[in-house]
């Protein structure tokens, strides 16, 4: 390795998006590698909206290893971190700057260090995914930067060592992250099944709950399944790969009654397993700050009575393991119908403004005409809730919603002005 | 038929107990017969503080079948209670009574009409399985008044006709319903595994919350579930043979560990089984007055935090498909720390006594020393939660507990006073 001074950075800075998983990961068959029991299919959210944004910089002057999260420095001692950054350095390749007389041999990765800056655009209690996208970004940024020569779905074998479903974020669209079945993993990959381009009528509402949460807990909480669900196994190999065939055809088809006929069962399927587990998983974090997994079903409920009342599917329903429900639309006409009912059922804090209650496509919020926080006040109760008692509203329950479209998959980021760490410093900006 | 005047009346009255299934039935495999996917197991509860009683009467005089419940007049035009009718008619024996001059022949019985009166001894809104209690109760009390020969197994096909879980009220103590593999369900019969003195240290605390709720929800919850749950047939064929062979065990040997695990594990199950039915059987009823089935996870939280601090199972917990928890202790030591725990985190609404708030077996109570409401405001929270933030309390959740224990089977009530109908005017009283 050569170079002018021994004060040269070598920088790269991208965005990943996160992603949901309509059909769900919940179950390893290797805990190490981070090998799942059953094939899962996810949509990626526009990262417009929702992304982790990294910068990985590498130095001769670093002297260690360090990575700082939303500001905050971070530990990379754990065996995920250690795994992601293992494989890409193992992978990484030459690297000559002429300009800059920097010149990095294959072997030379292994003796530099890395600093890591990562951001997340969407507040951190929200637990909206953010490994997903974090490790995702994470190993594509180092990817540049290290010139490793492999493609997505390799690069995916990466970030499935960091984090299961950070696989699923390396590509927009429609996701798959088949199961594999060798011990090695080197086959459970993620492969695209469609673009973010497919099927962009989609609307996609996020409604985020407020709780403090570590993603952590559905590590655990998916081995206490594996190891005490009676149900789990039958799940995964046999509901679960007729499952993905029927997604697949209708994601292929943009046969919207299947695909919300098929998310909402295996949302509810997952939920069914948590209470199939012992003990059964109600809470989704150990923190004095608890989330109760079934206080969503107010939604689904509310979701469910709609459907019922038009007699088809109006919108898709799922909850990753964390408090959050993600809504799908067909197209804009019925998100702003949904949107509605989410505001009747769920409105603000009084002291909410409505530009910081509903974030992400103001289109759609335009579009709806509802301006001013009265308006929410005035809100009817839908069709299919008025011959009941006065309807009942939850105002609080929900943190704020975030409205996004399926989006693009991973991209660098070029400007020093987009770069999260100085420089000159080699420190986080 | 020969009597001295057509204005005699014959009568019997019997009281039936409740029974509580800790391997659940939920799924039928035929809906006319009422024959189940698979085998249940339960425990039948104290009649002395939860029962139906019945008084049954007869008389040419009468015009046609009557029935009153709680003293509220109901029809009998329904295909269960024709079912059980008409099946005891069948049945009928000759009967005489020399000093009334009454003589039956079996084929008169078919020509007489029959009044009955029937009261559950815990208030209707509970949902505390009445349905269970009531239809054997009158399967009992009809059957003494129509002289039928028959066993109580016998008779459990009867009163499976008019509702399911009646069944198991047949008999005492532990009782299985076999689900018996005939088409005619002739072999889809209790039978009892140990009467109520077996394992009588068992204390049982139902905690009853407030909803009104109509029992015929389980009829359509389990048909959904039937239809459309990709993991019920798995259940029924695999996981609860199993389960019913390991309770079987677990009874005959007082193994209280083996008996909790299981009873929390199918209770669970059978929830789980709701949430993948579609839509997903999240509320229990049709009405406005909504029971939330998932509402009962703090208690399964706080009886679960419980048993992880002590590393063994103390307590079991079952629901019903009501909204009701039955909580089961190994002995009176356990029941009362249980009923300290429950009365922390579930206090009673200001203006209750604690005599309308803990009913049934007041040697519980008494022993745990328990005199006024203030007791329960400076109770501490228990030794697993003092590590935590304050703990929450949960005012008003509970309607009021019940305690109770194993108990006997149905019983004729002779005396008079006992009957609920008028041996002069052939009305209720």
């Amino acid at each position: 390795m050569t170079g002018e001074s021994k004060n040269w950075i070598l920088m790269a800075t991208a965005r990943a998006p996160t992603n949901i998983a309509v059909i769900k990961y919940w179950g390893k068959r290797d805990e190490a590698l981070i090998l799942p029991i059953n094939d899962s299919i996810s949509v990626t959210l526009d990262p417009d909206h929702l992304s982790a944004t990294t910068t990985v910089a590498v130095s001769p002057s670093f002297e260690k290893d360090r990575m700082w999260l939303n500001g905050k420095e971070i530990s990379l001692s754990g065996g995920r971190y250690q795994n992601c950054l293992r494989e890409l350095r193992n992978r990484a390749g030459e690297y000559t700057d002429e300009n800059k007389g920097i010149h990095i041999e294959k072997y030379d990765w292994n003796k530099l260090h890395v600093h890591i800056a990562s951001y997340n655009n969407f507040p951190t209690a929200a637990g909206l995914a953010s490994s997903a996208a974090g490790f995702a970004c994470l190993v594509f940024s180092l990817a540049k930067l290290m010139n490793v020569k492999e493609d997505l779905s390799q690069l995916s074998t990466i970030a499935r060592q960091g984090s299961g479903s950070a696989c699923r974020s390396l590509y927009g669209g429609f996701v798959k992250w088949t199961m594999g079945n060798e011990m090695s993993g080197s086959d459970s990959i993620a492969v695209q099944l469609a673009n973010e381009t497919h099927w962009d009528d989609l609307v996609i509402i996020v409604a985020v709950v407020s709780s403090r949460q570590k993603e952590t807990s559905s590590t655990s909480g998916m081995r206490g399944s594996v190891e005490t669900s009676s149900l789990i196994q039958h799940r995964a190999k046999v509901v679960v790969p007729s499952r993905i065939l029927q997604m697949e055809q209708a994601i292929r088809n943009k046969d919207f009654s299947s695909f919300a006929r098929l998310t909402c069962a295996d949302s509810n399927q997952f939920h069914a397993v948590c209470l199939d587990t012992s003990p059964p998983i109600v809470y989704m974090n150990d923190t004095s700050h608890r989330h109760d997994l079934f206080h969503n079903y107010r939604i689904i409920s509310i979701l469910e009575r709609w459907n019922r009342h038009e007699g088809t599917p109006m919108v898709a329903y799922t909850f990753d393991a964390g408090p959050n429900a993600v809504i799908v639309a067909p197209n804009q006409k019925v998100a702003i119908d949904l949107l509605q009912r989410l505001l009747f059922y769920f409105p603000p804090a009084r002291d909410n403004e409505l530009s910081s209650y509903v974030l992400g496509d103001k289109q759609i919020l335009h579009e709806f005409g509802l301006e001013s926080l009265s308006s929410i006040e005035g809100l009817q109760p839908p069709p299919e809730a008025k011959d009941k008692a006065p309807a009942q509203r939850y105002g609080g329950d929900v943190s704020y919603f975030i409205c996004t479209r399926p989006g693009k998959g991973p991209a660098i980021l070029v400007g020093e002005d987009q770069a999260l760490i100085s420089c000159q410093t080699g420190l986080p900006k």
